[in-house]
């Protein structure tokens, strides 16, 4: 192997396309949102749970949205013994599978979070990864919409632990069953229906984007992009289509008006009649907890893209504008959503196990906070760890007795291990973000001396001019000597300043 | 999706082998001990970094231990460009593509950690996982031995910091240069010498599990195991088997009584003698900075099975016995271990790049912490939230009123979401791990109180006798009323007895 190298043409040092490493501002960011995210969610009582990343490709099952072709989307391998694994696409499939698993042993309603990576196979583009973060809560087992209710009022909370403002997001309430009585009022149910019904779903979910005479198009025949792609539409009617572009416009001013609106949509469906009681429910418990004002809000607009939900449906919106790449304002728009899927445990159990649930998408929502610059994840930049230079490579256990030294009092420090010179290492110290350097010549150690260098007050000097009257006072300030033994305090008033 | 189950046999809910989920308790316990060894790592100036899971095949390269067998081992799949891509199996192969890529930008030396899921393709056993956690730190582009000695303070550090004793654990030190000058005195060098020698380094690293009998037959012919396995040996002459075990238990009383040996063991070579130097100059710094005091020692019969180190390798090991499951008393072992490997990042840049290495087996170092009882990872068993129960379905907002106000009080609290009657509720709090339950039925409402059952005394009460004196006493502090406006006052209380 370490012969190797010299012989051979090298490896070419790259990843595969919507693949990206993260350095230690963006992780530690991350981090910090993440810890906001989970003490929330252990708030409302909700326990951590992590499956592993790869499953039966069959466990799995094909939930993608904007997935209909088989045997993509998903990153699939065999077994030795010729079964199928594949790379978990969501956080739900594999909570399916692991509530079906222990099923009895979980106390139920189970209430669980999840985070991790979820992987795609499809083709990547811009802010679209083939490997993100998805931030999951569910509550398994408990068919009362007051579960579907709590975990929006949690992702109101979420949004402003996060340091989102109120006002500044809005979390988005409808019902799969209130489309569906919608539906059958335009006498689109019925069997067969299934394939037309996602288009339908999936056509309202573009609403944002292509606005409503996009939605009519996919709706109607089609709808050619400006790539010049075609999607074909759901077929529908004129009069059909109208139906649903009223329905998904039927907002009021309050909620009462909204339910009003839906009630007259769903017409006599008895489906739909049990959607818009669910919204009803699910308003009063908002009114009750003090969510009513706006925090929560039901909108006919939202369906969500995925086929498997069934009632309840929900996204967090965040409403505030920032500038596009052309300096435009554009709104932030969604950072999660979720929804009831009483279907998905069912797949293992053979009857229907009720659940719902919501995810965050991570790194979009902490692309907002980097946007609206919360505290929590850009704060000041990271400072390095102290620098103690080696100035003669034969004292190099002597440097090291420096730097154990100011670990033991708890400072961040290292040896400088490369074979470079002053200028060059005090260079590195500069890469590093590095407060202060720790220099000991022969002629500081033959006086038992360590000079102390503050490296941001001299970054401030060398960009000064010479003339301010202090110069020569901050320049001491800047660089001075200390007796070894004094060496730590004279560091710590240094990071101190 | 939602009616098909009724009509297809159920999924079987299943992981496939050596793949498991983690619950709450063991993912808090891994959280708090990844937290200590982060903190650790940046005390020494490292920075975090973070690769993706998935990397073309050929920039991830072959260096499995244990792993002779050509296109194994690794979870590989094709893109679709047709190029093979596969979830990294370690964190430095990784962690080499990254340096490379990055290699102008990156601050020299670059002192990075990293953490997170590796795979492996391989026959799943025991506390072996085809997806298992590591932690690593590496040091690129220093070629002193002082980067190397530093890793091996750090980890005893660290495992000080994750609270185990000093002398309970050994970091373990050796040099392959002194390897290689062991074989080349025995007239083992040269070309082809290079599956040998693999051979040999394996065997020598089995020296813990198989005692030196057991590594002689490595060395010689091959060895057949319990299970009446072949592994075919190294078919070395037996003065230089001799030679090899002699290095191999080479240790003195001291590092000064070693390295004397091991000046012997090596003879004229001029590869060995620059090893033995370098264990020397380790040794230094070890004692200037008051490890050598047994705390880093070194140690000849630690070579490490990867095929790529070139220089020092070095060895985590905890010393302390816990019981095997027969009872019988056995040493943990190794919880960690790296090395020097210059030819890793060559592989990219097509010249050396020195770099330094270590990595930890999270799982293992947890079941140790867990073993010694570690406050770190055992602590308390985990308390559950607050439950309110439901009394009456007509009042559900009422309830999720109180709490929505034990919530804001920072109290961890939950409605509970089933559709079961009083005793269940009390049982699902049980199995939460619930401290206290808030219920209010008609009676208590009607007088604008609340009930408060202090869950934890209440199970004490439920397995004493009456006879108590205090029983009545105590049966009053376990369930009371309070008016509603006192409500979080007395959930504080009974939380804080």
């Amino acid at each position: 192997m370490t012969d190797a190298p010299e012989k051979k043409s090298p490896v070419k040092a790259r990843l595969p396309r919507g693949l990206a490493d993260r350095g230690p501002a963006e992780l530690a960011a991350t981090n910090r949102m993440m810890q906001a995210i989970r003490e929330t969610y252990e708030l409302y009582g909700f326990e951590a749970v992590e499956t592993p990343f790869i499953e039966y490709t069959e466990a799995l099952g094909k939930f993608l949205p904007d997935q209909d072709r088989p045997n993509e989307g998903v990153f699939s391998f065999q077994d030795d013994d010729e079964q199928w694994l594949s790379l978990r696409y969501d956080l739900t499939a594999p909570l399916a599978r692991y509530v079906a698993e222990h099923y009895d042993r979980l106390p139920k309603p189970y209430r669980s979070y999840r985070s991790g990576f979820v992987f795609r196979n499809e083709k990547p583009g811009p802010g679209r990864f083939r490997q993100f973060m998805q931030f999951d809560a569910d509550t398994v087992g408990s068919a009362s919409v007051a579960a579907d209710a709590e975990i929006c009022m949690m992702a109101s909370d979420t949004l402003e632990k996060l340091g989102i403002a109120r006002g500044d997001y809005v979390i988005k309430v409808n019902n799969r069953k209130v489309l569906d009585g919608v539906l059958e009022a335009a006498g689109l149910e019925g069997e067969g229906r299934a394939a037309q019904k996602l288009i339908v779903l999936r056509a309202i979910d573009k609403l944002d984007r292509l606005g409503s005479d996009g939605v009519r198009m996919l709706l109607g025949t089609g709808r050619k992009d400006e790539s010049g792609d075609f999607t074909k539409g759901a077929d529908l009617a004129t009069s059909a289509i109208e139906r649903i572009i009223a329905f998904t416009s039927a907002r009021g001013e309050t909620n009462a008006a909204t339910l009003a609106k839906l009630g007259d949509a769903v017409g006599a469906s008895e489906r739909g009649r049990e959607g818009v009681q669910e919204l009803a429910d699910m308003s009063a418990l908002f009114d009750a907890a003090g969510y009513g004002d706006g925090r929560v809000t039901i909108d006919p607009a939202v369906v969500r893209g995925l086929e498997y939900y069934t009632g309840p449906v929900y996204e967090a919106e965040l409403t505030f504008a920032v500038k596009d790449e052309h300096g435009r304002p554009v709104r932030f728009g969604s950072v999660g959503g979720g929804g009831r899927y009483d279907g998905l445990v069912a797949r293992f159990r053979g009857e229907p196990v009720p659940a719902t649930g919501f995810s965050v998408g991570v790194s979009r929502l902490l692309a907002a906070l980097q946007a609206i610059k919360s505290p929590l994840v850009s704060g000041a930049s990271m400072r390095g760890p102290v620098i103690v230079l080696v100035m003669d490579k034969g004292e190099v256990a002597r440097y090291q007795g420096f730097v154990q030294r100011l670990r033991a009092a708890g400072i961040a420090a290292e040896l400088y291990l490369g074979s470079a010179g002053m200028n060059a290492q005090l260079k590195y110290a500069d890469r590093r973000n590095s407060p202060c350097a720790v220099i000991q010549g022969s002629n500081e150690r033959e006086k038992g001396e360590v000079g102390i260098r503050d490296l941001v007050l001299g970054a401030e000097l060398a960009s000064s001019t010479k003339d301010r009257a202090d110069y020569l006072e901050l320049r001491q300030r800047a660089q001075f000597a200390v007796s070894e033994d004094k060496m730590v305090e004279a560091v710590r008033e240094v990071l101190g300043r």
